[in-house]
């Protein structure tokens, strides 16, 4: 499709021509957390779809939500990471208080088998910027 | 200046065109790795030094280097997590042969006491794109 080929090419281009940006800098220290969950293995797709529907929602709706990254290991698919950079503690309790966070959390706690939240300092956090 | 107007007019399109900015999307799911390391805690800033030169390097100047975040977990700071985020696993493996990882990792061996690994399967990556 043309409009996807014009898109990847701009997105590429941005890439390789743009210096490092980061998420935020040293001036504006997020919040970072990470959650290590275990599902239900037999639910697993289940819980996938509604982590995705609240991240999509979270990153485009919440101001404070800077990134949301969900991923299940390799070894055994059931153990989910989640990494979670927040603007700051504030945007990470409104996060929390949030009807996509609060339906996704009623819709599958009955899934989680378990639920490690750990809280971190930043040393960096270095992306790649959209733009310059 | 000319290649500034066609960057902003990429990043526009990009951004009018697409609903929430993911780093990437199904069809060129990215490569994440999470490594978790131990530290020697009486030479923890020594390493965290060489981890944000590296880091800043890489994301700088290799392209398929997506996102680097480093952080230390708050109860244990000897305790490190690197969420990693590259364009495919052949980014990753060009990563291991830059001067900066090398350096970076031989720089350290010596203070580094365990070193895990995970490699992950993507759920879903989100984050805010750099401007609205």
């Amino acid at each position: 499709m043309r409009i996807k080929q014009v898109l990847l090419l701009c997105a590429t281009f941005l890439f390789l021509t743009l210096n490092e940006g980061a998420v935020a800098d040293d001036k504006g220290r997020p919040f970072v957390r990470i959650a290590e969950l275990e599902i239900d293995p037999a639910q697993l797709e289940r819980f996938k779809a509604a982590a995705t529907e609240q991240i999509e929602a979270a990153v485009r709706v919440e101001p404070g939500v800077l990134a949301l990254y969900a991923v299940s290991v390799k070894d055994n698919p059931a153990l989910i990471r989640v990494f979670e950079i927040y603007v700051d503690e504030a945007a990470y309790r409104a996060h929390l208080e949030t009807p996509h966070f609060k339906r996704f959390r009623e819709g599958t706690n009955d899934i989680v088998k378990s639920r490690k939240l750990i809280d971190t300092e930043p040393i960096i956090l270095a992306a790649k910027r959209s733009k310059s």
